[in-house]
């Protein structure tokens, strides 16, 4: 199946989603021209605020392939991923993403991720959402015990 | 207990997680003065690039809760919060976080999630990791649908 042919399947998992009280997103990775795991939007039902479309999908791909890493594979997102998913995204070494509603149209439901966005490119101290660093002892040692592990 | 009591007991979590094999990061959810859930990096363990301490410990928190928010809590996070983290944060509405290492220390152990929030920087079009949109027919119809239930 071609990348059309896979939003067209994105976006039908959707429209179950949202038959189902679900928000309308749905997220494919696809791997050597099959679909490895599929993930929608479960927010709602698992009262998950991180439980988005693509997240879900690259967890349950990871789980699928028993691997940490989802090299080689494409993402499919019925809508256009938030930072959050894009981030999850290069994490999981995904090389290619590709989606089908742009925010201007995510916004028809509601759904503009570009205040994220842009509260991530504000330095932490002119951020609304406080992010603070406050030195503490022994913050270090965890590292360190990591890079050099007692013998 | 105090910001900096919280921040010790983050810390303790992160040395128990490294003693286990895991990666050096643990974060607890604060509300009201006492800990709603906690959190310690499990990608190793369960071989999910997403399981950073802070989006464990937001969904961990949001299960005990019932709840899809966290308003009112605290996030606590033994290491700088990587911008996926921050993202699941602000989805969650926390309104603070606090965190101990910074990117400084976090580096000892060869964690430094700046490159990451670089490439959130840039236009889709100049990211190595590659976010396309693709045009799709019916890409706005889970949005409508969403919108404007059928009756």
């Amino acid at each position: 199946m071609d990348e059309a042919g896979w939003l067209e399947r994105a976006i039908e998992l959707a429209r179950e989603n949202v038959a189902s009280g679900g928000r309308p997103f749905a997220a494919l990775v696809v791997r050597d021209g099959a679909i490895v795991a599929t993930g929608v939007n479960s927010s709602l039902a698992d009262n998950d605020p991180t439980a988005h479309a693509e997240l879900v999908a690259i967890r349950a791909a990871c789980a699928a392939l028993g691997s940490l890493t989802l090299s080689g594979c494409l993402l499919v997102a019925s809508g256009q991923p938030c930072p959050m998913c894009q981030a999850a995204a290069i994490y999981a070494d995904i090389e290619r993403t590709i989606y089908a509603a742009g925010i201007d149209v995510t916004s028809i439901g509601g759904f503009d991720s570009s205040p994220v966005a842009a509260e991530l490119a504000r330095p932490f101290s002119e951020r609304s959402s406080q992010l603070v660093h406050v030195p503490a002892a022994g913050a270090d040692v965890p590292f360190r015990e990591w890079s050099e592990p007692a013998t």
